[in-house]
């Protein structure tokens, strides 16, 4: 594991993907791997991009790496979906991907899908993305389908978030999630040559027009990914709020919030596995669990009652 | 507070919209009141009905509503839409339907949107269960917008679940999410007059023949709703998947799952607001998160001396 992580820090591509595995599988040294990339970690800048499935959101980012390689950026690409079982690069879309980038050594392409849970999924998309950090990627873009609250929390993980639509009724902006328009720091109306583009384009300006004056206003910016349209002024824009980021000081808080989230995820994390391991030794849950079925006992009573009986309250005070 | 209980107990209708909403709201009183009602809950049998907008599921519910009052049975209705931040009867949709049934004093309606969380939602749509269980309801009906992996969560509560599909290419057997079909009890496929039906019965046919066998056999039951066609075939097959799990002793292992479940989230609930306040009592969180974030510490050794901080594993151990 020490080798591997030292391999990760010079570069070998195989051991990027080999300790993402590890991560995405929840292997028991994962804690011990995570805590020694950790220091090599914080320089990369995260960028999400979410939009619904088929709204074109693979050739834009095929599109937007081109752009990326030519300022001789590094960049990692996790393309997450939630909906697939599949990961490591499994899914059909991205195996064409990896090949028209297979010989460029500075981009690094992974899949992942859900194997467990969704809140799993979101902790090791973040996992993932230290792997990459750590592994010296300049930028990293994670790419999500769909619009949902689970998205969201995938996405949020971002220093910039792009919102994909098309001027499909579909996605029209009254279907836009509550969330989505929050977490928005760029709109790319994708599919840009086909009617109600304009359309979409005003909804999108009226509706951030409505809301309070934040000191971003999140650009709306038209493409054709498939011809390449609208690329470089999605790039320049994305610049444009990193540097807005980072001269307001955001970035900074951004990045706070995120270390405040990962503290308190591993603090609740150790202390469940704790307080299970002690209740299980002195307990016979199912009796318990048998007992409150028949409405003998509540679970919120007999909660409290579990945690007294490992002294849990009584030492504290 | 007290006082409301009794008045849900003795069939208040007001009550019960108060109490949902405290709930919903994560009143103060919150654990009082569910400690209260839990005696008096385990009497209902809760279906689960998911699919995607503009499947039919509200028309499916209305026609479904006409043979359940038929036999007498009293029922209450969960509309939860995750997209939606509205909550307490306030979707469109749903007050039009509340009027049909404003006379029937043994149907009560109620919506439910995200507030916060969709974790929150998922968890407040249970309690909600809990307080129409203890207002008495026989049949209490889940509908849940989306077929995403948080539908899955709130339908999961469910003693039978109802997946419902369209002849729509959109709904294609294919697109399924891999969770969807697992927790399918009954496949509906409603608007069984557009062409594409049997194409899709038989792909639902042939997924379920590729099953391990398992000893209930989901049925795909055609119908439209608007016409009221199939509904009774749909209401048959109901009941003869709730006969199955009571006979079979389902029924009761399922409940256990769902009180473990119930006890399980109150103890660590318990535990993570204990272990927060006794950290937060001793600690400038900040200066640690700014440490981490400068990366002088990681987060993992970081929760570890947290812990210790307040004695955590030493008083355990």
């Amino acid at each position: 594991m020490k080798q591997l992580v030292e391999e990760l820090l010079k570069g070998n591509r195989r051991a990027a993907a080999r300790l993402i595995t590890l991560v995405e599988n929840e292997d028991r040294q994962k804690t011990e791997l995570l805590q020694a990339i950790y220091p090599h970690t914080g320089n990369a800048y995260v960028v999400g991009i979410t939009g619904a499935p088929g709204a074109g959101k693979s050739s834009l980012v095929d599109q937007l790496l081109q752009e990326i390689r030519a300022e001789g950026l590094s960049v990692g690409i996790i393309a997450v979906d939630p909906t697939s079982p599949f990961s490591g690069g499994a899914i059909l879309g991205d195996r064409i991907r990896m090949q028209d980038h297979a010989l460029d050594q500075e981009v690094f392409i992974r899949s992942m899908g859900t194997r467990g849970s969704l809140g799993g999924l979101s902790r090791s998309t973040r996992e993932a993305i230290q792997v990459l950090d750590a592994f010296g990627k300049d930028l990293i873009l994670v790419e999500t389908v769909g619009v949902g609250q689970s998205e969201v929390d995938i996405v949020r993980t971002a220093d910039t978030t792009i919102v994909l639509l098309t001027p499909a009724s579909g996605d029209s902006v009254q279907t836009l999630k509550a969330g989505i328009m929050e977490i928005a720091d760029l709109f790319v109306i994708n599919k840009a040559d086909l009617p109600g583009t304009e359309r979409t384009v005003a909804e999108i300006n009226m509706m951030l027009d409505m809301k309070n004056s934040a000191s971003w206003r999140p650009a709306v910016i038209p493409t054709v990914s498939i011809r390449g349209e609208g690329i470089e002024e999605l790039w320049t824009a994305l610049k444009e709020h990193r540097l807005y980021l980072e001269t307001s000081g955001q970035l900074a808080e951004v990045r706070l919030q995120r270390v405040r989230r990962e503290l308190t995820e591993q603090v609740e994390y150790l202390v469940k596995n704790r307080v299970w391991a002690e209740v299980k030794d002195k307990f016979v849950l199912e009796e318990l669990i048998e007992k409150i079925a028949r409405r003998e006992k509540d679970p919120y009573s007999s909660a409290c009652e579990l945690l007294d009986s490992i002294n849990f309250f009584e030492s504290k005070s």
